[in-house]
């Protein structure tokens, strides 16, 4: 491997932040949240159960900072802010998604496990 | 959608906390490091750069709860443990890859809007 190619096991490396930041929760829910299309703040906050504002504000920044998210303020009265996924926060929408649905999906088999093994634990 | 079919953006359903799980750092480094084949202790704290040993040992109990990964000891002298992915634990390599490939495909993209958007701040 080149030494420049990104290896987020170096823990030296930027794409080891990259990772921790698309792999938040926060995050995922949010990116898939956008999907469908631009939303504004308040429904972003609906639809991502608990979330804090804060939270939310930080993590839309963090986005935008990043490039997957634009924040477009509508000069209008009262005002409008929407967000929405750029082509870049786009292509992120299947990895994350993949990751929501395998935890979707899995979560009888986790929790079945769990349970195994808390009682081998008792044993 | 069914009372019954797990929803992460339901704050107390547990799918979010196994997404959390799953989309954690380590989780993602030390799944990705055990799918050529099990590891000793030692060789994973080698290979996923800056985990502590403290850290190292909770995640793989925890991927051992979450029944990703098993704990093997052979009765050697001195004492061999390995881990190794199961059925399930492989089951994630896909999205845990996909995840980790789109953090190294991608860091450039974002590095450079990370610039323009400092650059955009500053004027």
């Amino acid at each position: 491997m080149s030494d420049f190619a990104p290896d987020p096991f170096n823990p030296a490396c930027p794409s080891r932040r990259l990772l921790d930041r698309i792999g938040d929760r926060w995050t995922v829910l949010i990116v898939v949240a956008l999907d469908p299309g631009p939303q504004r703040f308040g429904a972003l906050a609906s639809r991502v159960g608990g979330i804090s504002q804060k939270m939310l504000t930080q993590t839309l920044r963090s986005l935008e900072r990043d490039g997957f998210v634009t924040r477009t303020a509508y000069p209008e009265i009262p005002p409008r802010v929407e967000y929405a996924l750029t082509p870049l926060g786009r292509s992120l929408l299947g990895p994350l998604r993949a990751l929501e649905e395998w935890a979707v999906t899995n979560l009888p088999a986790v929790a079945s496990h769990q349970q195994g093994y808390a009682a081998a634990a008792a044993d």
